[in-house]
């Protein structure tokens, strides 16, 4: 009988398939780390021609897709952007889906997903999106402070390393006509300084003038605005405007965390 | 020092924070489902104008995303959808992402999100899509095929629930003028058989005539085709084609696995 | 203020404390195995003085915490224990502490500890109990009959291996006046077929004839009791007396299974 | 064959079922608390005539054997005890059967038990024990020392609430003839302020004079010896002994931590 008495019968017999599912929560009062990867983006940055070592417009399209994440999901302290992975800091106290991993970790990638794709044609005027981009992602929990801004100097130094190998790889490549492997082989077991001089000797290239964002990855995070322009007029303004700004700077040192003392100090950002 | 020899004395102190991911696996040898929810679509159906109570095209969509993630993801051998939820089911063996949960969960999510925004003008050619959707979403295990079924058929009696009263909700509102909550109050406590009769006495509509993907949700999957087509001509095909299909039918009554045993039985369409 | 209106303040301020207990549950309708191991074993059998490469009053005690086990918490239907170790199964559809696998594992693994430091006088009335045993455990789930049996006959195995390298190793020593690492060195290697020609040849054993405790392990179950005592007199008896027994049998091959068809039926013995 | 080839072979076909042991661990750098408690602990105070409401002995036996657990597991840095529960305190960096915790816990239950069993005749040469004590236990962890102060504060708390309402009750009982639902009944809603209050006008009972074990629970930690005998003689002595004391104090207030900042210093007593 459809739309009838035994499908409610039914439906009370059925509700036990809901016992399986698991109320796995993540620990409270911890930092919750969401670190997004894209699928087979090596594969994606060839089939759209993406610039060796690095796109720029393909990086400020996922930066711009992260500020979107921090302006929708307000739990959202911090994020650190490099290459096709990006890792977002949900405040300690967090109750976002009742700090259940899947649903957290879904609703950030779907997000940033569907945005990827909206603003796609906003980056690459001239390009068309060959077919749907997809990230994965996992979550993962900090007791401390000092332990998530070590995860994040990890994923730092991580940027650093391997964007000095392949600034030299492309190069190798792009400019001495090396094959892949030929590039490969050259680099193999060389240190960062010995990196650095080939760069300079052969490319004329000091590492230390590239690009900010190659270097050092994308950080966003809300901002307040110039107290100059809040107090302009001489008015004051009781609810000062913030904004999600993107820097490209150095997490490893101690002092970005001493300039920006409210973006761990556990309180959220009042809107 | 940057790109210097500081950062891979940096990367090997800072690899201990690699401890703090958890291994969380899914139990082998069970049937993994993932079901994701559109979040906060009952806005996102207002906002772009859906019709009431199901909206053709945005199920057509559904499905359409819902058929590219089977053809995408090959572990996937059953999918089951309804409103603005879909459930995936893998095979019992798969070890996809290793089994871990929010893996898997993010890269269905975030590949059925960003076909969701591609796909958009091709079904809804006239509408903008004014921001972007996202969906949530959570693995479930089931461990033997009965509780499956139990499961899907649990989804498909909800659909049946839900459809119903839609169905009797925004005809009061649409053809008799109520308002929302009248419409409501209206409805409470009514059985299914008294709905039924609503809809026949006071609009002329029955039920069981409406659409089969309004009242029974759309199921996909990989289906042989007609073994008639790979036989003309009388040569014989040794690869026959298989593609993904969707269907409206009846998953409560155990007819419909008995018609299409190879779909749970265990084993992956070999492609 | 001791005992005093502060107290009440601080229990309500301090509640939050229990948010951080996670209700990690076994799956449902699975068999729950909880395996206990001995700690430190090795050296409590020397301490001890036990029989080497088997001590037959040590594994009568084992077995006899294990029947007492059995009878106290009626949700395990079958143990399995061989040296240390003692292996038990709930039934698939178990509450016991909610499925919750810390609670369930201490719960055995403390009432057998506890029983074998009672039980100890009745088997080793000679020997003094040294210091306190202690056992660790953990539990697992399988989904599946097959996979459970499959666990058995792993558990089964290990014990035949492991028992026939000792019983050679133990000869070696004991009767040749090898040391322990020329022992070791002599067996390094050898196939089964090997061992059990050494047994024959240099020490006369026939490994098949060596006691099947010792063998194959121990199994403890509920059995009904003999059906021609139940009726004598020929008065029926509406309740037949179960109890648990001890056997030494195969449970690589089928047949055991076959034979006692009752014990992993899924329901529980009726008391 | 019985300790032939095929056992051989059995074992590599059937190595598959430890892919079902899941290997949840316990956050990293993170307290782990570990809380026992008696099963049934009512029946056995009543089967054992245990002195209501507290008996000196049998909490000195618990005390004694939480003593034991210390001496024993040197991961162990505290434990508070009342009643028939004890929590035991890993320190954060604890790598204890790679903080798994089923294992930890099952290891420290079964200890314990084996020990309360043993140590039973040293606390009660009378009585004989009856049937064998078992202990259920889970494990929680806390992010930061301070969260797991609270969480000792909270048990203190609970220890306090209930000992007052323990008090009262049992000299309604004892004392005025009262039967125990009449005693319930009287003490029904009652605020601490009251209780005090009936305890001293009705029965001479200072609260604050009671045995601070009853009031206050008990501490069990390691406590360097007193430096005076140390230095006796003027000689110097480099491995200053330590011992596993017990005390009963107020662990609510901030004191008791000022006084003994070494036990949470996060270091582990060097031995």
């Amino acid at each position: 009988e459809v739309g009838g008495f035994s499908e409610e019968v039914d439906k009370i017999r059925l509700e036990y398939v809901r016992l399986f599912q698991f109320e796995n929560k993540l620990m409270p009062s911890t930092w919750i780390v969401i670190r997004i990867d894209g699928c087979h983006f090596h594969r994606f940055s060839e089939v759209h021609e993406f610039e060796k070592p690095n796109d720029k417009e393909a990086l400020n399209l996922m930066n711009s897709c992260a500020v979107a994440v921090l302006e929708e999901m307000r739990d959202i302290v911090f994020a650190y952007g490099v290459s096709d992975e990006y890792s977002f800091v949900l405040k300690k106290d967090s109750r976002f889906y009742q700090r259940r991993p899947s649903e957290i970790v879904s609703a950030i990638v779907s997000f940033f997903s569907s945005m990827f794709v909206m603003k796609w044609k906003e980056f690459f005027p001239q390009k068309e999106l060959k077919y749907p981009p997809s990230f994965d992602g996992r979550a993962v929990c900090y007791p401390s402070t000092e332990i998530l801004q070590d995860y994040l100097a990890w994923r730092q130094v991580d940027c650093h390393i391997n964007n000095q190998y392949n600034t030299c790889f492309w190069m190798l490549v792009n400019k001495k006509g090396k094959s892949k492997s030929e590039a490969q082989d050259y680099l193999k077991g060389t240190q960062a300084r010995e990196k650095n001089e080939l760069l300079i000797k052969e490319f004329g290239i000091d590492y230390i003038e590239l690009e900010p964002m190659f270097r050092q990855g994308s950080s966003a995070f809300w901002e307040k605005e110039e107290a100059t322009m809040a107090h302009e007029n001489g008015a004051s303004m009781e609810n000062p405007h913030k904004k999600v700004t993107v820097k490209h700077c150095d997490m490893i040192k101690p002092d970005f965390w001493r300039a920006h003392p409210s973006i761990l100090n556990e309180k959220r950002p009042d809107f």
